[in-house]
């Protein structure tokens, strides 16, 4: 039987996502604690790989076990079973072809910045700190070249295993709240750091160091070395998957609607 | 010559503001990071004190110093001198009667409640877990009561050093957010517990299992044992406290505003 999970972390304290000897993951305390439920080891695969530091609010996984236990057994059980920096929001049973990361359709990105002279100690583990004020309508401008479907390879990182490097932005939006800056970002998929690079270059926009021109530039040179650094992880989640509506599975959190 | 520092800090990992032996503090973490712009040692005095694992957005300080450095070298300075829990948001010069704790008109404190049925990763250091569904504008009833001028008691924990058990609050406010709820609490003072025994309360009220009325009664009973258990200080933030406009200093956060 193959189960769905929504699951949340903070990121800071993990090598990220992926398993990693001698390191500690999310997907290694996962495993532990749903094999502690299901009293078998499993595999499990999740909807959008994370990086150290990355945080999620809205990852997918999916596992096989033969176990029989309730939607409510699964979500208490394994959140007994893990530390405080990861939970699960709901279980579901699905159908034997859902796949968390075959099945998706889009995932939505945030990466936040906490813009103001000062540094935060609150939002410190949650945010990138930019000091310099930031200019989110100039940023908004700069991101629009970049949606729609295009060879993100100048946002790839040097790493990246993907075959292809093309992928469909399906928005981008820049939102001021306060002292933090919002860049929402969804697209069917994403390349490794494609989220933390855009973010890099549309703060070097925000600050005035460089054009929206350049960003177009930038995009069609296709080349990672020409782009501005890649922006901290501390300020990236993961904060939704799409599925098809036949899956059934808990709509979106409430936390994506508004922003 | 006295300065003023406006302060945030995530309490988690400290005993609260005060310094105890052997124990880590805010104020002693930041007594020494100030030692060390100022090349002599300060004593500090801040608004309102917080309890161990309590947060602060708007704690505000005053200390005297014979060292001459500029608002920003203060800011800049004190904040490379410690963790990232602790980060000062200003500095500025004030008159020698300003005093952070008896200038104060009133202090803003805010409870977080984080209410679904699964536990948040995210939310885990910032608020406390209510599981159960809770009805905020139950709660909001309830809070009616404890506006205006009173003997708290009932509110105030047993260690409470504190003269006098009458406070003015001007405002209570509930408020939910999604999956969170806010207990929004504007008074002259506070005294020890005082927040987390109302949040307490507000938690049974907004649970049902007591009723409007129950909260006049223990109101007025006056005796603390027959209270609800105390909310825990994850929850608990201190906003912001106001000063007399006429000391500049810069306004609470745009943090305060909206919620």
């Amino acid at each position: 039987m193959r189960w769905a999970l929504g699951v949340e972390y903070d990121g800071t304290q993990y090598c990220g996502w992926q398993s990693q000897p001698g390191l500690r993951s999310v997907e290694g305390d996962l495993a532990l604690a749903i094999a502690s439920v299901a009293d078998h080891d499993v595999d499990i695969v999740c909807g959008g790989r994370t990086d150290a530091g990355v945080h999620a609010a809205g990852q997918v996984v999916h596992f096989d076990t033969h176990a029989k236990r309730s939607m409510y057994a699964w979500m208490q059980g394994v959140n007994a079973n893990l530390g405080e920096f990861v939970s699960v929001c709901w279980a579901r049973p699905v159908e034997n072809f859902f796949h968390a990361r075959y099945s998706a359709l889009r995932r939505h990105y945030r990466y936040t910045i906490f813009n103001r002279r000062a540094r935060s100690a609150l939002a410190a583990r949650r945010s990138a700190w930019v000091a310099q004020p930031l200019d989110a309508a100039l940023m908004q401008e700069g991101a629009m070249p970049l949606i729609g479907e295009h060879d993100f390879s100048a946002f790839r990182a040097s790493e990246c295993q993907s075959r292809s490097p093309i992928r469909r932005v399906e928005m981008i939006r820049v939102v001021r709240e306060e002292e933090f800056l919002h860049i929402d970002v969804t697209a069917n998929a994403f390349l490794h750091h494609m989220v933390r690079n855009m973010a890099g270059l549309l703060i070097s926009v925000g600050r005035g160091e460089r054009s929206v021109a350049h960003v177009v530039d930038i995009l069609d040179g296709r080349d990672r070395r020409r782009n501005a650094p890649t922006a901290p992880p501390e300020g990236l989640s993961l904060r939704a998957i799409d599925y098809p509506a036949a899956f059934r599975l808990p709509a979106r959190s409430g936390m994506i609607a508004t922003s």
